[in-house]
């Protein structure tokens, strides 16, 4: 095994320089979540609510967002016997007060609505929660998140570079973010790992060696058993898996990462180099070297949220999977691209052709009423090449119904189970690319995901 | 179940009018059989040989031979104490002795030598055999052969016809011939089951509902337990089975022949219609009905019996499919014909094509020794398109080294494990012809072979 010399000083600075928030976007930062609480006491005020607190929470109020992102969550904290009725119609009053002072306001829904406002530049969430007595009564999830905050403010302090490095870390990793369309590492995950590691070289190192069931338990007071790759029992609730939306291959991919750095540190695991989309020309090339068949089925993106498209979108790429391989075509891998208008689900197969003759292999012959209803079934019908014995079993060579995967999905493709957004779209219209006829899809988002593809 | 209704008796008239010996068959076979004794004795005289008994064995001397059949095993039985060296020294002796009235005359080799000679048109075997107490305690494999001799000659009594009628159905069926090319059933082991089932109707009748581990046992003293589909325990020596050469395949091909029989007994269960060589024309429009690939590996057909050519040429059919299947190459099926100049291993694939991208799948991310080791082997080298992690392994799609079916035999063939004989043949030249190609093959039983192939 290589013997590892640490981390340079000088790429650790080089990375903290371009993601460290300097001293004029912190104070602007402050300066704005001031702003926004003073509005949120005022919308109570005007409206006549009571007993509401605003808690600046998230990375924007740890010092451990990384620079040039402009999210700031407010929470609009009311006292816990609230009814659920009231804090969702009070609250959202007060939220829309504030945005009567912003760009922009859209009405978003988690388990409540909240409400999402563009205020001077900034990405602003105006969310109602319970104020509960601790994290393991919470009434709603977003109650949660206060808890998280308070955990990490009191045992962050020093260590937020650490925080950030590791979130860049992570970015360049491709396993940042835990929204279901990257089921990665959350903001709170990334930086209870430094809290319990002490440093991000220390959390790289640890990660090289973990394997699926790593637990970690800052507070040591897990109380349940969890079956995911990565187990980081929240500290401010005994029963929760702060990492379950981690799936196993991100799990590995950071593993992979940390071994890589540690091998070689350098900048471009934090800044990995931009990939360009692939030409028409580039992709023939490929494809002609490769010599398997490609399929891309292609629908109109439906007009939901990333975190209710992506688990339907990886439903279909799975069922679709299925499909072809319930007939017989072997597959070599599936992906999913989702653009602003189109979506993409990727097949690579051996082949998209299977002859017409498919083997289909009966009971044994001894089995003798299950034998015999096989043969009569076959024997002599239409679509039948022949029939004969082999290893004691009943097998005809019949006519295969789909001998093009192509086809099979043109035929088939709507009794795939997908979700209900999916379907609709799918519904209305879906087309299949074979090979070179993916040339047609321009979006350059496309053709960097191809050139990772192929 | 459909109602059995019995085999009419115009049908076993019929049959049995093209199969059983008439009487001046009957006479001459019978003048012959006297003139082989008569010289076997005279021969012994000649040489001053005491002690030998000769012994007419076989079907033509139990009365159950097929009509049209030409062949006597004539035994010349040694007293046991005989010493091995003088009984194939003066066995064979007399044997030539016999020979210098033959038209022809050919050495073979079974456990011992034996004469097979041309003799007034027969086809006689002369086998030295020991005369021993009981077929328990034999000293070569041959010395068996007598007690069968008498134990059917003195049970079969009356029932010869339904041997014949058993025996016929079974050539008729394909499974007749307990040779290592055809591993059916046995002259003997047809006699047992007439003599166990009493009648044709009887031992079809039974046979439509046997399971393999199906066990006979006339004697009721079977010592041993047996592993093939069939077991009749010879009645001559209670731990040899007599079925030990039947298939799992052939012994189905009669169950089923028997079900199909009793459905609609018809006289082309026992004299099926002739198939015609298939012409090129619709050689041509077979392949292009399945698409699928058809591969023949052509060679010299080795100078040997059968009985030591066909286990060479299912052996090289077993690992000439392996090879393709662990190249990927998916199997519907394999087959072996052998004529008098060529052999041909004949070999069907789903595609005899596979891309020239292949996925290979290395250990999980977390078995850390192996997962670097993997990964350092592929990663950036040639060969390699790309690598990634799927289900936390490492998987790289690396090119195939075989992307033709037909490439890799030519490559591999020599390194397959088959026999020696074989091996022989295919070493100084072989030949792999592809779908169309197969046309180069005019060989009209081989043709008749490719109309049940495909």
């Amino acid at each position: 095994m290589e013997t590892y010399t640490g981390i340079p000083d000088e790429l650790r600075l080089a990375v903290l320089e371009r993601i460290k928030p300097d001293e004029a976007e912190r104070t602007k930062l402050l300066e704005i979540q001031n702003e926004l609480a003073g509005e949120v006491r005022a919308g109570a005020e005007k409206l006549g609510v009571s007993g509401i607190l605003v808690k600046m929470v998230g990375s924007a109020a740890r010092g451990t967002w990384l620079s040039g992102t402009h999210d700031i969550d407010v929470f609009i904290s009311f006292p816990e016997e609230t009814s659920r009725m009231d804090l969702e119609v009070q609250g959202m009053a007060i939220a829309r007060e504030v945005a009567k002072h912003a760009e922009y306001a859209e009405d978003r829904h988690a388990e409540h609505p909240y409400l999402n406002v563009v205020f001077k530049g900034f990405d602003v969430d105006l969310v109602p929660c319970f104020r509960v007595a601790s994290a393991c009564c919470i009434k709603s999830a977003v109650d949660r998140t206060p808890f998280h905050n308070d955990f990490v403010k009191a045992r962050i302090n020093g260590c937020e570079d650490d925080v950030l490095l590791l979130k860049q870390f992570m970015r360049g990793s491709g396993v940042y973010g835990s929204e279901l369309r990257t089921q990665g590492f959350s903001g709170y995950l990334t930086e209870l790992l430094i809290i319990h590691y002490g440093s991000f070289e220390n959390a790289v190192l640890a990660a090289c060696s973990w394997k699926p069931g790593e637990k970690i338990d800052v507070m040591q007071h897990g109380e349940i058993k969890h079956e995911e790759p990565l187990i980081m029992v929240d500290p401010t609730d005994p029963r929760r898996n702060v990492a379950a939306a981690l799936s196993l291959d991100k799990f590995c991919m950071f593993i992979d990462s940390c071994r890589e750095f540690l091998k070689g540190p350098e900048i471009r695991f934090f800044f990995p180099p931009l990939l360009l989309p692939l030409e028409d020309s580039e992709i023939l090339e490929r494809l002609e070297s490769r010599k398997s068949t490609q399929l891309a089925i292609i629908f109109k993106t439906p007009d939901v949220v990333e975190d209710v498209l992506y688990p339907q979108l990886y439903k279909m790429e799975q069922s679709t999977a299925a499909l072809l391989k319930e007939y017989d075509f072997s597959i070599l891998k599936t992906g999913v691209w989702s653009g602003k208008d189109e979506t993409v689900i990727m097949l690579e197969l051996i082949s998209g052709t299977l002859p017409r003759v498919k083997k289909h292999i009966g009971p044994p012959v001894w089995v003798r009423m299950h034998a015999e209803k096989f043969k009569e079934k076959y024997e002599g019908s239409e679509n039948v090449f022949r029939g004969y014995i082999e290893n004691g079993k009943y097998v005809f060579e019949i006519l295969r119904k789909y001998p093009l995967a192509k086809g099979l999905l043109e035929n088939q493709l709507m009794h795939c189970s997908v979700g209900k957004h999916v379907c609709h779209s799918v519904n209305e219209s879906f087309e299949i690319l074979e090979n070179a006829e993916i040339c047609r899809l321009k979006d350059s988002d496309f053709r960097i995901f191809l050139r990772k593809w192929v």
